[in-house]
């Protein structure tokens, strides 16, 4: 079968592999929309993962099930499934103790991309499909479905991981789709003001759509006085980050009132430590909770999550703009992440 | 002073009593808003609280501070305010446990037409002004701040009791004011599916408007036979109580799904016993939790949740469906509570 | 092979049945170590799950691996295991929530002497053995590790359920085994004050040993009362029941504090309904949770309750009254389980 | 009256200051037995506070109350006290959302011997003493007493952050009385095996008697890699930060397991920042919570945490090394802690 790849470092095109098979628990699944991410490009242009060859990239995916293991109680060929990004064992002691993310190592719940052949295949291999693949409620298109694979989870785990409570005051650091998913989910989780911490035009304008109520661009000057300045010094109560770099820690404890919570959902790729300020952290005693955790997958997650669009709670769609149809569109999908056009959020392809 | 008062049981009128005075510690405020609750029905024609004499009915209010304490740091006269049911004694031990509801005893936070003169008088007395008060936004109108008092507050506690995540299925019983607070709490933060169940149209229609994806009506038959249909079978992960009786408890139970929460926000009047059956309860295994409370009132509760409308997440407007113009209009208010007609949510009277 | 069994309702005795096959995921056990729980006796003497036929008994048991399915990675015939009464699917939603216990249905992870056939055999069956096995550290003994099946699981789980904070003032009802751990749970979770209500010397001198401070008994008078006056009518923190009948949550409900907890982990074997008190729960308000859970199995728990035995923190070994030597010696201590002497906490036989 | 002082950097002595007055919230206290802190130190010798003159010291006290305001409730002249070192104002809104240490800005509930006079004069102000007070109870003594003061709460608030389970694996590194308070109350929380990680003989003994498993000494090698070897490689799910400086997080990081928490206690008086390592951190990803905090104060914490000694559930005196009987020999006190031989954990003078 066909797959786009990673061939090496900063080198991606079509290869040949054999059709994946699906031992008892799993499933093979043929993809019918995929979208490319950003960390896909950091797997192959900033060698995040390593120099890794011939390995088919790609995490996003809705598609339809063309084979299931002898096990498989709850899928059949021919459903419709949610894919998420993370896939893992849910057997292992870290699954059982809530954090399936890390079950088989440190992020070693994260798999299609990293520790095996990815979505951009013309079939791809789902551990574990009973725990792992979800139903597409009909009320959801394959395009938006895609959304739940990464970018709605991922938002959503950074407020979530920000215990954000009514009426508070969020800001978020980043609004590419991730930052923008923990905008709406802020919101959707009832905080009071978001500040949204972006600078393209498109973005601020979803991000607006989605519930902030007020945009904070950083060439209109130092982000933390314009934030301390519109919260007459107080700060905010909770600060996710879904974008920047190690650095962006330090504008976001400059921020945060006491006893808030900093949550980070940003894949940091590069830089050596995060700096966190001892007099901003209050000598150690300002009980300001820092923590940054990769998103929660599964089939659980993924029912839940297509519930929120399924109900009309969220719309996705303004994530998408740009639309492709067909297969061979996926290296053309893959390069817009990479160069990150201004009237660009995310890409999808459907097959 | 002149005040609207209860007389005894089953009696309430206008009486005269002395301009009430301020401690160290504590305001006079003036009512510039209030509305009349259910609560101030049950205490009245039901004797909820007793054979009381002689006292000043209301706890919801906006009002206007004319004298504070010598220890008073934040507010002054002219500051216009929120006023929340709720006014706790905070250095209790309760208070410092995190339910301040029940310093001084079991539902001591109370204060308000319950063991004190009520907002219903030409000025009340606030305990604790600084831990109990907080300014109205100018965002908020004073009838719309009124809400901010008990309906809101209450609404959305049922909703943190459920410990509501995002995409779940949410069954609200009985769709008051307080319980479209729930649906609007559920809704904003992050249900999926919600059930509200009730049977005037106005309610239901305004319920829709706040999130509601399904209304259950027990005139159509059986709430648990039709909400269980509409979930394959499934139930819902949280249900909560906003009106009925004691024997709701029994139908929330045959919804809910294992490790489900059940909240209850209902002032329970009358009944001896919540039933909870044995099987449905998983013969005492089921994770089923059931919970109960009083809203937290308070300063921070009042300055987080106005947040919530000052920056256009909640409307309440569509729950004052009767609005009067007059301090001497606090009886036909009260007595539109007693008689719920169909085109009635909430009254608010403008002084 | 030899299995004792639940041959029909009050009988027992045993039967031949083919030595059970393990699936790729599964492991096949010999038990070195079993004890029968109370549990049996409801199952064969009451009737509770219903007039089953020829099904093998027990729970409870340290093990010898013998057979690996395929697809097993930490587990190897030979290998000393403890197993957990509770045996989930690992991959179902519910598990995924952190309710292993309801995977598969309400009370779905239990498997053993429930849905399929226990210990009391030859060789027994467990699922998802990777999921649901540990090694028995080499610091605990056979007979001990029995304990870690179900009565520390269970015990502890009331206490975790309480949410038993440093200090608090816990009363457990019922001082079995299981409301020993519970006892003994509370007092490793910082507990102050400790109440046991149970009224047999032995169990009254160990729950001392465990951490208990006040031995309250029914025979000398209403236990409500007794814990009132020693509490100088502030009652307790948290109850945990693990003992009586549906009407002990009526003495649960007169002790408890506003805001206080009371878990269950007594399987209600009978009567309708559990009833509380309206005005006991505070009209609705008085934020008293009250929870029952069955016992969380699985590998991690099992690890992790395992360090505290391995550690010293507890030991298991004064319930541990009588111990037999030999597979024919089960029907004997499953009787002694029934008729409760004076003298006996928990049998345990040695095979 | 006299009290003992900070008079400048570097520089303490007696003074002569008027006798604090009480407001209708507070009360005067006049000491029983002080004991000095660390933090003194800090404040006097390294100028952590800045270079504050005149302030009497000390913040570890049980007294005797001599006079309260016109609005105190619950206390009495001849009343025997428990004084927490940090005496918030309970009304402030950080309080209301459960972290008064807070209160009035970060840090604002630390008052004695930082904002305010502490508690080495002949008399001290407490403010909202029916907030902030706890009754002795006989049963311990005035010495033993001192330690609830700080060393209890502050040990057992990085238990309580770190969310200590059952049989889980915690590092205490630092074994200072905090430490040892902070290995008590991981032992009392139910952790399974506890590396103290310290030097001092006297302080590897009380370590183990407080439940310490395994004692690890940098002077034997690397921390990390000796915890790492102990673990076979697995890390620890807690690390309580009780001593070092801010370059011991990176140690903590190097322990900890995927989703551990990291909870420091440690007052970090110099260093610009705490650096974690992006890799260790899991590029973001790896859900390693960062807290830190000051121990909560005020009564409901004094009343709880004195059960624990009440009950006998946990024994302070190892901490007393020395103990002096006269007001006069509080500098000698305080030198020690300067000094700390080789034979001091914690000295008390008795008044």
């Amino acid at each position: 079968m066909k797959g786009f790849a990673m061939l090496g470092l900063n080198k991606v095109g079509w290869i040949e592999k054999d059709k994946p098979v699906a031992g008892p628990l799993d499933a093979i699944v043929r993809p019918l929309a995929v979208s490319p991410c950003t960390s896909d490009v950091h797997t192959v242009y900033e060698g995040a993962l390593g120099d890794i060859h011939d390995m088919i990239l790609g995490h996003e995916a809705v598609g339809e099930v063309v084979e299931v293991g002898s096990l498989v109680k709850d899928f059949k060929p021919g459903d419709k499934v949610i894919v998420p990004a993370i896939t893992p064992d849910h057997m292992d002691v870290f699954s059982q103790m809530g954090y399936h993310q890390h079950a088989e190592g440190m992020l070693g719940g994260w798999k299609f991309s990293a520790s095996k052949d990815g979505v951009f295949g013309e079939y791809f291999h789902v551990n574990q499909a009973d725990g792992n693949l979800a139903l597409l409620p009909p009320e959801i298109s394959i395009e938006d479905g895609t959304m739940l694979s990464d970018m709605v989870p991922t938002g959503f785990h950074g407020v979530d991981n920000a215990e954000v409570q009514f009426g508070e005051t969020v800001a978020v650091i980043g609004i590419g789709p991730v930052g923008l998913m923990a905008v709406a989910g802020s919101n959707l989780r009832g905080a009071g003001r978001i500040f949204a911490v972006g600078s393209r035009q498109l973005c601020c304008d979803v991000a607006k759509s989605y519930g902030a109520t007020d945009i904070i661009n950083y060439k209109h000057g130092d982000i933390s006085q314009q934030i301390l300045e519109a919260t007459k010094g107080k700060g905010v109560d909770k600060v996710i980050i879904a974008g920047g770099t190690v650095d962006t820690f330090g504008e976001a404890l400059s921020i945060i009132r006491p006893a808030g919570i900093i949550s980070n959902i940003n894949y940091l790729g590069s830089g050596d430590y995060i700096k966190i300020s001892r007099e901003g952290w209050g000598l150690g005693m300002g009980h300001i909770k820092i923590v940054g955790g990769l998103m929660p997958g599964g089939r659980k997650n993924m029912e839940y999550l297509s519930n929120v669009l399924k109900y009309g709670k969220l719309d996705v769609s303004p994530l998408l703009t740009h639309k492709f149809n067909g297969f061979d569109h996926i290296e053309e999908a893959l390069l817009l992440m990479k160069d990150k056009t201004a009237d660009l959020i995310k890409p999808v392809v459907i097959i």
